[in-house]
């Protein structure tokens, strides 16, 4: 079992620890109790999940004497909004849940993060533990307590910084994700070595081994933890998580969220690389690597869409402060920089990266 | 002028003034621009405020250079739901908000309820500032960063802890108050006054004067911010400002809402000063010294609600733990005490406090 700390100084939240090991998901009560007393636990998940493992976490639960409830939604980015978070808000209130209780999150970043955020409000805030069933939501939107929702304009435009108190991490469940989706979780570890680590990165050449995603899990929570650590609110170094993200998000956006999340960051990753190799910020070489990598985990690194529509939808990004963004360039494998863009200086430096 | 220091240590958030003044409406902009540089700022009000107040708030920020923007929800606590909170979030979006704009809530207690809790979720967190327009916003909901909304369940269920950059206060303005607005205000401080200054109580023997407003604020809002320095999110000592709310928030919910806060808050004080003296927890002259001053300040002190019925509807209180309510008991003038009922126990207590 890998059990990796995560203390998040600034905002007054308790320590947690990720903890990463197969078979995890009949231990969740037992996990559980090391946090929070026995009590009423609203498992929060969607009707993909539900069918596959919500059985074996309520009786895990139950076992462990945890009054257990559901709240399944329909899966998919479109429910993630205000609604559905009201939705399970009434449904709690009708419970009768109290401020000592417990929401488990069970599911990929959308249940993470919608779950989270709901604990995160139903009366002030409760407690809620983290259970991803995506490499993606392991490996990134499990650590670093952002919650939200989106709202008509963008994505995750609402949410709160609030922290789980345990994340639970079970490979074993990757066996039945789609292989899209496995996808869009190694674009994130693969954003984690660039970022932060040549040895994570090279775990990925040819190909990410299934055999190496317990170290991929490790490696990459253990960096995430470390830069959230220093840096909760998002005032300064973690931006850098948001590598290859400004443009990413502006692909999903304007596919009507059609592409994935991981392949739009994949592809946003391969334009801000091929940018730097031709402003001299990194070298051809390490651009090229990015790229070369990305495609042998199956990861796309183009896109159909223009510099225009990219450059308008990316300058509403939220990250925006003034006329000015920041964007996060690749130096090298393992170190990124920050700089920041006036707003009407980022459109070049697009197309730089589109061709 | 007065000027008190609120510090919230356990949040993280910045130390903030409350500022307390005949005609301060006026230097809104020169306020806000102690605390944040000229951004866009968004007067966020309702339908009755908006045409007494808006405009010399809106103009006083314009001349420090803020770009205005308003956001008018029709009044009323049938309003202060997640509809009016998502219509806000979307006002701000489609408006380009960024994390560095302003949020300025200019009304009652639902104003700045809605405002800051629109504010904390927003791209997870921007400034706002509170201009309460009535006297229970002043004395009490702008002071200790509770936000939030109701949800079909009841009230405030849903929300965030979260404070504003500073909180300006113009008695002037409650010249337009609407005399049972007023005496809700009154409520609330005859309420700080049982639990924590007997000065402050004698204020409103034989009725609150006119001069004296000013001084009520400052002590109410002094009492106010030393207990919520110490208890920011309600661990412990800041249930006492809870007094008279177990029962009051029944009566209103009990009432649909048709009998206002402040009203439903000095019947249960005056429910609870009469069972704690039939208890031995006060003396009789302590309970009958309550309800006379809330009677002479022209505030209810009787319900036709039974006991059943409060009952019922308390024990959804969210401040409940389990099966234990925490209820707020007047000792002296100046001194309440926690204690803590089983909640089948609770009933009867109502009870001696109703006949």
């Amino acid at each position: 079992m890998r059990r990796i700390p995560v203390e998040v100084p600034a905002h007054g939240a308790k320590p947690y620890d990720v903890i990463i090991s197969g078979g995890l998901l009949d231990e969740a009560g037992k996990i559980a109790k090391t946090v929070v007393k026995p009590c009423k636990a609203l498992i929060f998940t969607d009707n993909n999940v539900v069918s596959f493992y919500a059985d074996r976490v309520e009786k895990s639960l139950a076992n462990e004497s945890f009054k257990v409830f559901r709240f399944v939604y329909e899966s998919g980015e479109e429910r993630k909004n205000l609604q559905t978070v009201e939705a399970a808000l009434n449904y709690l209130t009708e419970n009768e849940f109290t401020r000592t209780d417990l929401i488990v999150a069970l599911g990929g970043g959308i249940s993470g993060d919608l779950a989270g955020f709901t604990a995160s409000i139903y009366l002030r805030g409760i407690d809620f533990i983290q259970i991803p069933t995506t490499l993606l939501a392991m490996v990134d939107s499990s650590v670093g307590g952002k919650t939200g929702c989106n709202l008509a304009g963008g994505k995750n435009l609402a949410g709160a910084f609030y922290q789980p108190r345990c994340v639970i991490c079970d490979p074993d469940v990757l066996e039945t994700l789609p292989s899209e989706q496995f996808a869009c979780g190694v674009a994130e570890a693969v954003k984690t070595g660039i970022l932060g680590s040549t040895q994570l990165f090279d775990l990925f050449r040819g190909g990410l081994r299934k055999t190496d995603i317990p170290a991929v899990i490790e490696e990459c929570v253990s960096i995430k933890a470390r830069i959230v650590q220093e840096d909760e609110k998002e005032a300064g170094i973690r931006k850098v998580l948001n590598l290859g993200h400004t443009v990413g998000h502006a692909i999903e956006k304007i596919s009507s969220y059609t592409i994935p999340h991981g392949y739009a960051v994949a592809t946003g990753m391969s334009i801000i690389a091929r940018a730097c190799a031709k402003e001299g910020i990194c070298s051809s070489q390490t651009a090229q690597d990015i790229v070369t990598v990305l495609k042998e985990n199956g990861l796309p690194v183009e896109t159909s869409f223009s510099s225009d529509e990219i450059y308008s939808v990316a300058v509403l990004d939220k990250k925006r402060k003034n006329d000015v963004i920041t964007l996060v360039l690749p130096q090298k494998i393992g170190s990124c920089l920050l700089k920041e863009y006036d707003v009407k200086a980022v459109k070049s430096f697009f197309e730089k990266g589109l061709t």
